[in-house]
Order: structure tokens, then sequence, then C-alpha cells
């Protein structure tokens, strides 16, 4: 998508060797790129959140690998300190370790053999986000013409854009494609606290796409729907179970629950690289990473041309920053995924999926 | 309660003429008191936030009223505008009707007359929460003992403090009780955007009076529910339906349907004062107030040893800001009124208070 009527991906090789990302941690202020000259500063790119959203962070891992292999450093340690920099997200697990397989299997740990894998990932997750675009698109078209062409409310929370990919995002491809369809789309912007990325970054992508967005509290999403504001909510994932469960950012759950209550579809876009084959029960098995409280208790933002971390609760104050929640499969009215749009239960998922029975 | 170990009310009279608050928009980062001279500066300190909450916002609105006697001004006209200066809580339009009733009832408009209609309002307010106290105390008491005297968990959302009231509060009198008795408690403190109120007020008047407490993104008491770190919720009312449905700070209505759905038991702690018995359904009846969007655009706090507002979203965002939701009847477990604790329904709420039947 576009930056200022420059198109721009999630990551990129530039000269077909070094590795560029947006420094997301200064959107939407400053557009700042930077770098990732090793495995170390990927590691740090994808723990500090320079770059952030599972499936930017499963490239950005691949990609780290490359780096870790250019340098000489092996390639199992690179993998292991990859995985530990973020524990809830299954798409960094996923291409870490395909890429340690393949390396096994071809027996081949060349950099070139490795930063082809990378890339591969890399247009994969374009491709999933493409396609599951396209599936999810059907679905506000639906909307649309069910209502007497009425411009198409959406709800989404946290950054599932196309700065948490490569290009299109995942739960804002279907609203990209039906913007540039010409169906009239407005996108309720979830502020998402703590880190604001609702605010800060989908807010900020829209609005370099033209796509028309309004901002408010995470608090405000229940009463838009019980007032009939909202005609379908589309969020990422983080990790899906294979029974449809699903970890997204902290109080997704909420909304699912606000949307059950007042009949509004709630749809997840979950490419495949987010479901975790081996998870069941996500509200017992899928590790919740808490974060550091000061994440709660300041926030940052522009003042008079400056950035400023401001603190907005006494000095002393505790904070707990769990970042991550669990929607219970029951909640969501289905899954949208690159092969299709299924029910959010094992049989319609390996429906979809038949390589993982 | 007490502020760095001083006395302190919601509101005050100096020497039996002088009005005076505390500016609680500059909380928790400066303690500040400031005098309300006028109709004007009272019906200001209701729009402006200096102070806050549908209690101490009713007892403001009945001393605005002697300020305009007391400047030969007229009352029905003072009225007016300080029932326009907010329009969701209920407690203003009432304090505000009574006096005008009671003037024309006892034919006597004189501001010695309205001074002491104020006074009476006052003290009726703090024997609420008084009471509401105690009631609630039992509450606290019972899961305590029930769960081998283990500290008890309270989730509150927004500030239903003696901040918000003339002292104690309404949701956390219960705790304050508790607390005082030497019943351990440990509160989680919703944040509550866009205006902060659960960090900037509630965290700082438990932090003043020693009660343990973690302050937390509004996205997280789902999360904590379904892991059981949550053993009651307790929440304040700006209108109470006689139906028992309640317009509470947006986001209450989340909370209420993460309690239901992890079978928490959800409290809204209701004066009679807050209770419109001219409404039923509150879906369909309380005016929701809309505030600036200025409000979910930026926050203030403190950067090197100033206040700051920072903008948090790309400058030509648009957002929108609405104050309150409502919570319906179905998801309360019970309102704790200072006649008692009732289930949510009008047969019940009319046991309580059969004057109003």
């Amino acid at each position: 998508m576009n930056i200022a009527n420059q198109y721009f991906e999630g990551i990129w090789l530039d000269n077909n060797k070094k590795v560029w990302v947006i420094d997301q941690r200064l959107l939407p202020f400053e557009f700042k790129t930077i770098e990732l000259k090793n495995l170390e500063e990927a590691v740090f790119a994808i723990s500090d959140m320079i770059v952030r959203g599972a499936p930017l962070i499963g490239v950005t891992a691949a990609f780290g690998m490359y780096l870790a292999a250019k340098e000489k450093q092996g390639i199992n340690e690179a993998a292991k300190q990859l995985k530990a920099s973020r524990p809830t997200a299954i798409d960094l697990a996923k291409s870490v370790n395909r890429i340690l397989q393949k390396v096994k299997f071809e027996k081949n740990s060349s950099t070139e053999f490795i930063l082809n894998e990378a890339k591969e990932i890399k247009l994969e997750t374009l491709d999933q986000c493409k396609k599951i675009g396209e599936h999810g698109l059907k679905l506000i078209e639906d909307i649309y013409n069910s209502n007497e062409q009425k411009p198409v409310n959406i709800l989404t929370h946290c950054n599932a854009g196309w700065l948490a990919t490569v290009d299109y995002g995942t739960a804002t491809a279907p609203i990209y494609l039906a913007h540039d369809k010409g169906i009239p789309v407005h996108v309720w912007v979830d502020e998402t606290r703590p880190r604001n990325q609702g605010a800060s970054l989908t807010a900020y992508e829209l609005g370099q796409h033209g796509v028309p967005h309004t901002l408010i509290a995470d608090n405000s999403g229940g009463h838009l729907m019980q007032h009939k504001m909202v005609d379908i909510v589309i969020v990422g994932t983080d990790r899906t179970t294979r029974q449809g469960d699903v970890a997204n950012k902290i109080g997704t759950y909420l909304k699912a629950l606000a949307a059950k209550d007042n009949h509004v579809p709630f749809y997840v876009a979950a490419p495949s690289s987010s479901i975790d084959f081996n998870m069941s029960d996500g509200l017992k098995e899928i590790p919740i990473e808490e974060r550091d409280e000061n994440e709660v208790k300041y926030m940052k933002g522009l003042s008079k041309g400056e950035i400023h971390e401001i603190l907005i609760c006494p000095d002393n104050t505790k904070a707990a920053n769990y970042a991550f929640d669990v929607t219970p499969a029951r909640l969501l009215s289905g899954l949208i995924t690159e092969s299709g749009i299924c029910e959010a239960n094992e049989k319609a998922i390996l429906a979809l999926f038949p390589e993982f029975v």
C-alpha cells in the first residue's frame, strides 16, 4: 500500500541483500525506515516492536535467520533467540522452524538458500493476505447489497493492517479491496490500549489509503453495536487453535462478546500461518505475553512538535499489562483464511486444510 | 477520605458561605482546590469536569443554585443552565428540581433557605454512600469467608470513588469499609479511556488511602475474568432506570458482558438519587452525551515535571466520543442502594423504594 503516494511493503530487500523495515514505533508522527543489519537487530526489532503483527513478525524472523547465516552465526542458536523474542504469535515459531527443517532436509545451510526460503515466506504471506481480502470482500459486498447499498460500517481492533503484514493486511485486506472496488466502507478504529496500535497505525494506514474511518476508545464498541452502528467486526489473530479459539490483542474477547450479544457478525482474518494445529483449547494452552507495566502507565504522542512520553497515573501506581486475550470459538461467526471462509471449529478448519488432519 | 493525611470532601463550604471543590482535572499530578464564586463557575465546573461523578455533580448543582440566589440571579434560569451542563447523570436534574420545588412549596427563595437545602442534599449524599458501603461490605465479606479468606479481587471501572461524591464514593464505599475492617482487598482499576478517570482518580484515591490496587487497560478485564482473577465487579451509575438498566461510563457494558460470560458477580452501586423512576428502557430512553473528539485524540499526563497534552493519532484523524453506555438489567447481579441490595428489576427496586410505585 502507499505512504504519501509511494509504494511500501512491511519488510523489503534492498539490492537483494539488505533487509529494511519501517520503524513502527515512531508512527504516525514520523516515517522512518531502518536497516536490520544482523540477527541481534532482527531480534530487537521484534521484541521492541519496531515491527509487529503476527505475519510481519514471521517474515522478519525468516530474514533474521538469513542475517544469522550471512554473519556465520549458528542457525540453531539464532532460531532459539528469534523464537524467544515474542511468545504469543505462532507465525514466528512456524517460519523459523520451517527454515530449520528445510536446511536439514536439503542439507543446505548456505546464506543464499536461507535467503530464498525467507523470500518465499514473504511471498506466501503476501499471497495469503490478498486471498483473505478476496474471500472477505464477499462478506462486505453481501452486507452492502442486503442493506440498500448504504455504507458498510466495519469495526476493527488493533492493527491487523498492511503494516502488520507485507501488504494488504489480514483484517484490513477485505476493507481495502472493497474500498478499491468502490463499495463505500467506514471503519471504526479501536484505539487499542495500551500500545495504541489502532490510533497510531490503523488510523494512519487507512488515512494514507483514503479509507473513511473514525477513531474510538476501546470502551465504545459495545455502545455502537447496541445502536446498530456496526455491520461487521473483522479482527486479526496472533494464534488460532485447531478448534478455532483465537488469541489476539487484549480486548478482542470483549468485542466478540458484544458482537454476539447484538447479533453482529464477528470474523477473524486468519491466514493458515496463524493456525497452531498442535493446540486445541486456546484458553488453557496459548501462552499470553505479559509486557512491561510502563506501557500502561505511559503514553507516547506529539506535543508542540515533539514526541513525548507522558505518565498518566500516580508515579507509584502498579500496573499489569497482558498483551493478548483468547476469544473462544463459540463467539466467532467464522474465520477468513486464504483458502476460504469457514466456521470456527475443528471439522470446518480441517476441511479447508486437510493436510493437517 | 484523606489526601496526604488531611481529610477532604468532594465539595465543602468555607465559613458557611464560600463553595470550594478540588480541581479534578489536575489530578493525580497536582492537588489544587478552587472556589466556585458564582453560577457561571459552577456550570463551568460541571461541564468542564473540574467536578465529575453523578453524586458530586448533583451536590455541586445544588450549591450552584445557592450561588445564583446569592448573586440575585433568577433561579429558574439558573436551573436551566445547570441542567444543560451535562445531560446523562440524573442526580443533576434531580437536585436542581428538588430545590425549585422546595422554593415553590415553601414560598421561600431566600439565599439562606436554598443554602440549607444544598447542605441537606450534601449530607444525604454522604449518608447514602456510607450506607451503600455497609450493604456492599457484606458481599465482600461473603466472598472472603467462602474463599478461604484469600484477598478479594474487585474490578471497577471509571471513578465512582469518594472524589465522585462527597465521601466514601459509591462503588468504592464497600471497598474502603472492607479495607478499614481489615479484610484484604485488591482492586483492578480500569484506566477508563478516553478521560482516564480510573488511572488518574481511582488509582490516586485508593493509593492515598492505602488500598492495594493495580492499573489495567480497559481491554484487560475480560482476560482477568476468564482466568478467575476477579471475584466481583462493582461500578457506579450515572442513571438507573426503574427496570434496572444502568447508564455508566462508556465500556461498563463490555465488562458486564464478560462478568456474565464468566459467572463473576456484577454489582452497580446505585444511590436512589441515581434512579430515574420516569424511565424504563435505558437503551431507548437515556440520553447519551457525546463529548469533544479531542478527548479521544489527545491525552494528558506528566513529562519532565510538566503536564503535557499529547496527540496520539494522525492529526487529521476524526474521532467519536460517546461518554456513556447502557448496561441492560439482565446483565446485573444486583444494585447496591442505600436501602439495601436488590435485583435489577422493577419489582425489586420498587420494593426498596415504595414511595415511587
